[in-house]
């Protein structure tokens, strides 16, 4: 098969920042692209070679996109599984597969497959509805503090929240949900695994997830994460065994809990590219959007180690500013050596809203985390 | 002036692969571009915001396409003049600008600005007509062998013949031309110069392009050169003495060569990202495109330091064959550590036709080197 520059069309679901960057690879190969995305706005509209406005999650949406490609993958998770298995069973390649998506779309499903197979992850307990978990409650068959997951179209932190009494349960929606055992943690980390249709798998470094001290957001991402080898490697092997449990192709960012007795425990996983991995674009040999596609067309996966240490600023929208979105002092922080700023596209700014990130890399891990924290403090995304 | 996913249009002129590689760093930034360029095939269709169809020679063309942008930039010096210059007497901004473009476009008047201001250039005749030279040949005003240049349009080789005997002459076109002495030198090399409008100028190192020892073709461009800190000194020394005269804004690809004594003589000059820089993409902190993009904004300027050794191989079309591409063994390539394929998206293969580049990177330049070595042994662009 020809992918460079041929008539061969990869199909992506969903096309927010992670297909926007992604498209940034399929334009270095020339490689075909159709994008399927609910909104005219869209960051994928321009680079794709073709573009499908569409519910990702309607069965003949996704299943008449699917006819139109020769390999089809996903850039978000949340996509209509019926058509995707149709479409296998019809015969085309769907990257990460309708059984892999199926098992970590619903996190109650995710959750057993990690006590199923000796993946270490927090206790938790499964209920149907809200009024299951609070009748448990009562019950005293689970115990305050927990974390509160819905266990389906949970993304970005909606969806997850802490119970630290009873009232926190008001304004949830009533849907089937978990209560998972809180996580004394010292650090977040991640790892990405990548693999391919051949059977070919390769790691990236292991990152950290630094937070705020008081806001409890995660500030940075760090590569590598500046923890001791036992523990990356440990990591790593985790990472390495969930990935074979999910039998995905493609990318697999695995995110662990360091916890205070330096035990990992898995966290949650989502089978493509990921934040955690955006510092790969400028410090690693080969992007995870690179291997992502790589992965996807079954070519020989790419170099996973840095050239360089790597720091990732989230961009998201200033609390008290929404409409047409301005970016402040961008100009001051490209003044600094190794900063690259990465706009997503989205005209519409409001609070939290991810509008971009900010890599900075340097030679020096110590020097990197310092300019991360001045591009932080300088860099606003606020409105006209 | 806000330029990230605002209103502002940034026009390039020109739609072939400098372009395209420019296009992914205003993709990255999320700024709108209007790109103009002759065919409907051109590598920059996908991933502008707006194409259009037209003649870059042509004034009525280029004049009302820039009215149409905000700053208006070149991928290709050969774009008709008169429509720059009077676009700039109404006020718009032009990178870079017609001066600069008038003084490099005829290769008489750039040798003439060498010479003017005791710039190092091989010695040279220039001539009204191919007629004119043969007279001053006959007289011995000036002697075999020489280099004929057409002071127009050339390109890439063309319009560029050693002359050995009077026969070579033949089937020359009868232009303006000149006859330059030939250069016996041990290495040709290049420095990027880039510029912005608040004055502001970075120099990439002292990239070194090394020939096959019988085709006398460019194998590969290698960063940074290996020669001796004082003779990269020198070539950088006499680069910023060049970019000063044309005073650009944006990139300027100065070519030198080194000769026998180690004296640097300035061959030619390009006023935009160029063929001996695609190395950056992967191998620097901020690479010639994306230099080239916030020169023309004014915005400050990336470091250009490398990360790692880059080193550069241009996939031309192989000689027999022609018609629909295909990149034999690109997976195999793909395979090693650090390399990298460029496809500039060009459907129709010809003999020479620059198709792509392959970067490799590497901790270490020998064997950065090495494997270009066996990329370029492997690869080879047919048809169909």
């Amino acid at each position: 098969m020809h992918f460079f520059s041929s008539d061969f069309k990869l199909g992506i679901l969903g096309g927010g920042q992670l297909g926007k960057m992604l498209l940034s690879e399929t334009r270095k190969f020339d490689i075909q692209t159709y994008v399927l995305d609910p909104s005219e706005e869209a960051p994928c509209k321009i680079a794709c070679n073709q573009f499908f406005k569409g519910n990702l999650m309607d069965y003949e949406t996704v299943y008449e996109f699917g006819k139109k490609v020769d390999v089809l993958t996903v850039e978000i998770e949340l996509v209509n599984l019926e058509a995707l298995q149709k479409l296998e069973s019809e015969g085309l390649q769907v990257y990460p597969s309708y059984q892999t998506l199926k098992r970590i779309q619903n996190k109650a499903i995710q959750k057993n497959v990690y006590t199923a197979n000796q993946i270490p992850t927090a206790p938790f307990c499964r209920f149907e509805s809200l009024a299951d978990l609070k009748l448990a409650l009562e019950n005293q068959q689970i115990n305050l503090p927990f974390v509160w997951k819905c266990t389906e179209f949970g993304y970005d932190g909606y969806g997850v929240k802490v119970v630290k009494a009873m009232n926190d349960l008001q304004n949830l929606p009533e849907t089937e949900c978990i209560a998972e055992q809180m996580v004394d943690f010292k650090k977040e980390l991640a790892v990405m695994v990548c693999r391919n249709p051949s059977g070919e798998v390769v790691t990236y470094p292991v990152v950290e997830m630094e937070f705020h001290p008081e806001a409890n957001q995660v500030e940075y991402v760090i590569c590598p994460a500046r923890i001791d080898a036992a523990i990356a490697e440990k990591a790593q092997q985790i990472a390495l065994k969930v990935s074979e449990q999910f039998n995905h192709i493609g990318l697999l960012a695995v995110e662990m809990f360091q916890t205070q007795s330096d035990d990992i425990l898995v966290n949650e996983v989502a089978p493509r590219p990921h934040n955690s991995g955006h510092y790969s674009i400028e410090a690693s040999y080969t992007s995870q959007f690179e291997n992502h596609l790589r992965a996807v067309l079954n070519l020989p996966l790419g170099d996973t180690a840095s050239k360089v240490a790597g720091v990732m600023v989230n961009l998201v929208g200033e609390e008290g500013y929404e409409g047409q979105v301005v970016y402040q002092n961008i100009d001051k922080i490209m003044s600094i050596s190794g900063v690259t700023p990465h706009i997503y596209g989205k005209k519409q700014t409001r609070p939290f809203r991810k509008m971009g990130h900010v890599t900075i890399i340097n030679e020096n891990m110590d020097e990197a985390r310092k300019v991360a924290e001045i591009v932080k403090n300088q860099i606003k995304v606020i409105s006209l």
